[in-house]
């Protein structure tokens, strides 16, 4: 599993803040913790409140990689932050994210291929969210058609079918961890998956159960990735012995610190 | 889901003492307990010490229905114990177990018929436990078919891949994962399917969390029922959250104590 660190988000307002006042320590002591505590990506997001996005995505980037050297990837709806931030990343990037939509497919897959980075495909177009497993499924393969059209190499895509909140879409969950296993097999080399966990959760009580519960729920059907809170130990923990079962890392009784050593 | 208690079982040394003694308290405490914790089905197992395991049996049957009124799994490796315990039961009981063993699975069918009973089937042979999905599919497809030809109902049968503990047999985690979703599609109507979880962290450091995950992989693909420690509150906190993402329960804020309440 790709953990990817979802905390350095404007969304969050003492972010959105520290973005403001060009608080560089608050930065980076999120991604020193997130590395810390396992992510091997960090999610950057200006937030939606940002005034000045291409200059605020810039400062993130800049502050994140003179403390920390993991991969970021850069999460902004708008193209031109996304190729701002790929213009200063010392790491191959994940631009996060890309739909299916035709238009938006073409400027996202020719950002990738000029700055060879990787690329989020979220399996959803104009109309919206899809409210099935074959409707995402149709859509993530317009995209691996696209992500091949543009000579971008399968496991270089994370395909997301969007996970949506439990508390008001409940019977998406079982579409989308069908869907990850139907992603996978969509083309060879399989393609990367991804979801951005913490909103299956979303306005519900038990948060982190929740969260978890899904998580481990998602490795069992072929989820690759996910933008999560590392700095969640029950999380982190549920993953880790998740992919132990999977015999993806060698079983030892003290499982959980070796992976966190290593 | 239909939770199976493991706990009256003379494997336990606590458990084997009050069957030796007679102790009706401690049998009924473990009955009344599990029961409150969430569990719909009570194994009932004389282990492996007992001298005499069809008086044994008898007693616990009667013992345990003196004080709940749920079905009993009677879980034996003797056809005449499971036999006499069968003769006393009041409400309808599940046979734990058949292999896919040819004489074994006319004895316990017959049973079966005769009693109006459900049965466990474990997908292994005189040979042992399979060690691939394939394998096991083979075992649990020849059950299926014998059962058929007793007239029952495949409803009526818990498939059982057999789990084996994570730190000896870690590949085997992944092949009974995928086995649990084929073994649903065996049949029409789909037959139950059931693990003795547990198993999975024996002789491992964190128990718990090695079951409980394990426990939330297997429902994400076809996991009906499961032996398992009602008394375990995180376990069961994760059982009904996946439940509830698979939308088998109305969502509400308070969903575990409204699932406790049911």
């Amino acid at each position: 599993m790709i953990v990817i660190g979802e905390l350095i988000n404007g969304m969050f307002k003492d972010v959105a803040r520290a973005i403001d006042n060009r608080e560089v320590d608050v930065i980076q002591h999120l991604a020193e913790d997130q590395v810390k505590a396992g992510a091997q990506v960090l999610d950057v997001n200006t937030g939606p409140y940002s005034k000045n996005p291409v200059d605020d995505m810039k400062w993130l980037v800049e502050a994140i990689q003179k403390t920390v050297s993991v991969p970021l990837a850069l999460d902004s709806t708008k193209p031109e932050v996304i190729e701002e931030g790929l213009k200063l990343v010392s790491k191959r990037a994940i631009i996060n994210s890309t739909s299916a939509d035709e238009e938006k497919m073409s400027r996202i897959f020719g950002l990738a291929k000029e700055y060879n980075a990787q690329v989020i495909g979220l399996a959803m177009d104009r109309s919206g969210v899809p409210n099935s497993k074959d409707k995402r499924l149709e859509l993530a393969a317009a995209i691996v058609a696209k992500a091949m059209e543009y000579g971008i190499n399968t496991e270089d895509l994370f395909l997301d079918p969007i996970v949506l909140p439990v508390n008001v879409a409940q019977t998406q969950g079982h579409e989308v961890i069908e869907s990850l296993r139907e992603f996978r097999m969509l083309c060879d080399p399989a393609p990367n998956t991804t979801i951005g966990l913490s909103n299956v959760s979303q306005g519900t009580k038990y948060r982190s159960l929740v969260n978890r519960t899904f998580l481990t729920m998602a490795i069992a059907n072929g989820l690759t990735s996910a933008i999560l809170d590392p700095l969640d130990k029950e999380l982190m923990d549920a993953m880790i012995t998740a992919e132990l079962i999977l015999n993806k890392n060698i079983y030892c009784d003290s499982f959980l610190d070796a992976y966190r050593k290593k």
